[in-house]
């Protein structure tokens, strides 16, 4: 019955053409391009403003004060992984920090998504290494109980299974989930290519209000102009 | 009985000359130069540090999960406006990104104060189109119920009518209603014009305790020194 | 009985070759070599980037709306010090900004740490003084009410004697009591010799797991290897 | 141009009438009746689960960790108002306990609504005076700053005329403007009586779905039912 | 690749064995019984005190400000259901009141849990239907657009399936997965078995120290007693 | 260096017969008899509303997640002893419950102050064990870690020293320091002897404003009255 104490070794990651490909694109736009979900809360932010990520979920459930998983996750990391790390509870602890980017960044990986607290940002910046977290916070943790490396999570709202894909920017962080990687960057670009010719003619002058036909649906909605 | 609905094109918009004078001056000295007034709540933050916009609001009723009234707010804008939207209820999705921020801009707006969330934050900042936002969020909208535009709203705990001249930077954003904005823009000047002074003053080490006479009352409030 | 309404002018300010080591560190570090205490809370930041501050609190203790003993803290400033201002309630309100900031730089002052709010941030940055706070707010005070200067006061969760180090960066704030200001200077640089050897073998590609011995521990803590 | 310091001794108060056949009906029925418009955020709760009121509006403005005006404010009362009370800025002291409410009481004053803190919860609930707050705080204030009375507010984020309609009980707090209680009340009536027959009908079994004749609409939007 | 617009019709309901047996047990003890996870945020909160639930998940996804989904959801609801209600966004609007309440019963379903606003809790008090919401808010809702019913969500943090068990008191609100329902009933038995006799011993004055055998590992892990 | 695990044994109480006298009054009548200091922050909310105590102070230091202090300190009281216990990060986890609560009764203890959380309500209730905490959360915590017992901690923003006297009920938590105990209850038997009169004066329709003589300072600070 228990989800603690378990470490997943063999994960199925996302298809890489369809990472690489998602990688194009922003997480609303992905977003937008799965029907609108997949979104985490918005109180995850970067460290950084310029931060950009996506690769695939190697996921963390850690205890409240403990990073003891971190360091247990770090072996299961491929190159191009991101590290996805939730808490059994509400704690915004400083779980991670220089050194731990250190070994992850030697594993190839591209970044950390944590449902909690993360230090040492002057360093991570200069290391280039993007973390969206929901704190910064100098706190340091213990090693002494365990959580679990790549079973399903539930991160800032958000259910994450390993292997799925993260995509993250300025503007927040999706999940898209691996089975349909391809299909959603492919939605993403039909999505994108129609926002240029878009965006030439607002910026042509041209309203949306023309642009997308909403006079109508506007009038019937009931809509009324006074001077 | 129902303000939503509705559309008024023609507001009456501050007066010119004293909005190019408030331009000038910074939101809190704006805010004392009025009494201490008329700024929203202090989680209104721009989404770049360097944001800085003073103009008029054409305000923007929206309902939550819902950004039509953005579109119909478009065409009523005019060059030197600064769109003012709130929201029915606390809602922090993404109402507003690059499209229609080119759609603003094609319509001499100036930027977007909104009790809500933004989105296409990098794009919004490479465009220098500047939002004081109360989240950034890449969740996507809907276009199906009926806000209004240009009635008197309530944005982050202040009262806009449309016309008013907002002014925000990197300390917040404050409301002058356009019937007092050349009064209040010249108790603007004059503060700022004490300033300086005293600013030498207190950089000469001239302590304010001094310089502002306060010896006296502290000591008849009961203020004991002890070593 | 009244903590409030007193100023206490010779306070014993942290030996100041200890403070001068405590500059070498984060924040972080010092607080893992305390043992993991002294962290102010995470919603205590800078308002820029790269602040960084290390110096002896001068204390204040101010009532909500009300910065009158801001003033009368700037007099008992000295070179390298830090003002560490708390509030007798919760108060976002703008009680620091640049004429201020003025005031304490000719007095010598480094820093200010504030449970409240501060405004005129674009100024402040420019001046290079470094300010951690709870809110940015261009909301004005008043002077009418005693707090009081250099008593032992609660910021942001953190005890703080006047006299003590102030350690603060972008990862937060941490107080250091000035009597073990030595000791935690030296634990801290115990501390980081150990970290540049320990980071190059991680980026070296060792396994955390290996480097700090996390096998046994793990395996008999419970930890299942699935696949 | 400065709102503070301003009492306004005549206000013209909704009329009678509206007022009790508004207090018929529930703050939830209200605010639908009148287009779901009006309702102050949900922080405001009752200090007592079974608080319930109907009155008129008397405005105050206060400022932080003073409640002078709420003196001022009592001298105003006539039998039959709720006092609505907003701050300068957020403060949750408790401006408010059983020896004011003793006094609100003797003029007739029939509940307070505030955007801050409130005290003596024990007294108040058994002297049966209700009261809406952001929180219960022992916190005491002062009486030292100008505020106002019966000026327009802005309160928990909706905006209140002195003389305008409070209806508040367990769902929240509802503001109807005075010149249109007689016909929100006509429309919660309304409302109201058609609520009988579609909690009878759903009571035996009907759906919504069948009531609503949503079964058409909801297959036009592409809903899926699936095994 | 789109979840939206889906609904469910035959799902998999726990064991009614099982889910009787858990009825005897609070939440807490069934969270500790499961290996410490399956808990909701403890912002969830039930309307009244002595709100209590044990029943089988009929999920729902909805909109923000819409809440078209509950009347779908209605349908599918059989004797011993409990509805659970996820929105695609932070809301705390009214979505569910008496109406809905009314049509929930005349289903059979016992209590509903919302990560979302809930009002009319006045008449859901005196109908006895319990729920557990992020909010109170008289703000009422729209049926337009689509969202789903029986498909896997995110609640409150915690992930549900429908046909899970939830199980919820004053202590908050724990989901068991079908799967695991018997063995969970079983682990809670077995833990509150063990409860009665240790109460005595607690109660007769023995102290958890030696009851549980800490003061060696407290030794070693390094306590000192000073005096 | 190291202010985790210790725990004192003798600490000084406060005297007994200033202890008998505050329980007399309530918080916010002592925190004003004190110079309206001492009071915990108003999130700090009693599990029941008629919850009410008064006791000398055991202090404890938690770790996140952890509650083997709590065993600890079980050990340290004595009949009259109220618990209060802090955490060295934010943690809402349930700390405490009905077996703790019952080896704290059969020691004597009166009730339990946590800045985090607590669970077993319903039983606490029943018990008539008073707690006041930040959190009702069912999340269980486990016994690895060492905190403190009985050093001077920081517990929702109020500075408390074992055998501090803490005052509690529904408007919240006072610390009197034991040092000032008779001198705070003198203060506020003084206080409350006056309000009875006061009241009196108030119920018969005298207003504030002439009973405290304010309408001179009113008009001295600028106030107006308009029609």
């Amino acid at each position: 019955m228990n989800q603690l104490g378990v470490v997943k070794r063999n994960i199925v990651r996302a298809d890489k053409a369809a990472v690489e490909k998602l990688a194009r694109f922003t997480s609303a736009t992905i977003h937008e391009a799965m029907g609108r979900i997949g979104l985490m809360k918005p109180y995850m932010r970067p460290i950084y403003p310029h931060a950009q990520v996506c690769g695939t979920a190697v996921t963390v459930l850690l205890q409240p004060g403990d990073n003891w998983m971190m360091h247990v996750a770090a072996e299961q990391l491929q190159p191009g992984d991101v590290v996805v790390a939730a808490c059994t509870t509400e704690n915004d602890d400083g779980f991670f920090g220089d050194l731990l980017a250190t070994s992850f960044m030697a594993r190839g990986a591209k970044g950390l998504i944590i449902d909690g607290g993360c230090r040492d940002v002057k360093d991570l910046t200069e290391m280039g290494f993007p973390v969206w977290s929901k704190a910064i916070h100098g706190k340091g943790t213990i090693k002494a109980t365990l959580g679990s490396v790549n079973i399903p999570i539930v991160c800032a709202g958000a259910f994450v299974n390993p292997g799925d894909v993260i995509v993250a920017d300025i503007d927040g962080v999706v999940v898209v989930p691996a089975a349909i990687a391809q299909q959603a960057a492919d939605a993403a670009e039909a999505r994108e290519s129609l926002e240029g010719e878009k965006r030439a003619k607002l910026a042509a002058g041209v309203l949306g209000l023309d642009m997308y036909k909403m006079r109508e649906p506007l009038e019937k909605a009931g809509l009324r102009y006074i001077d």
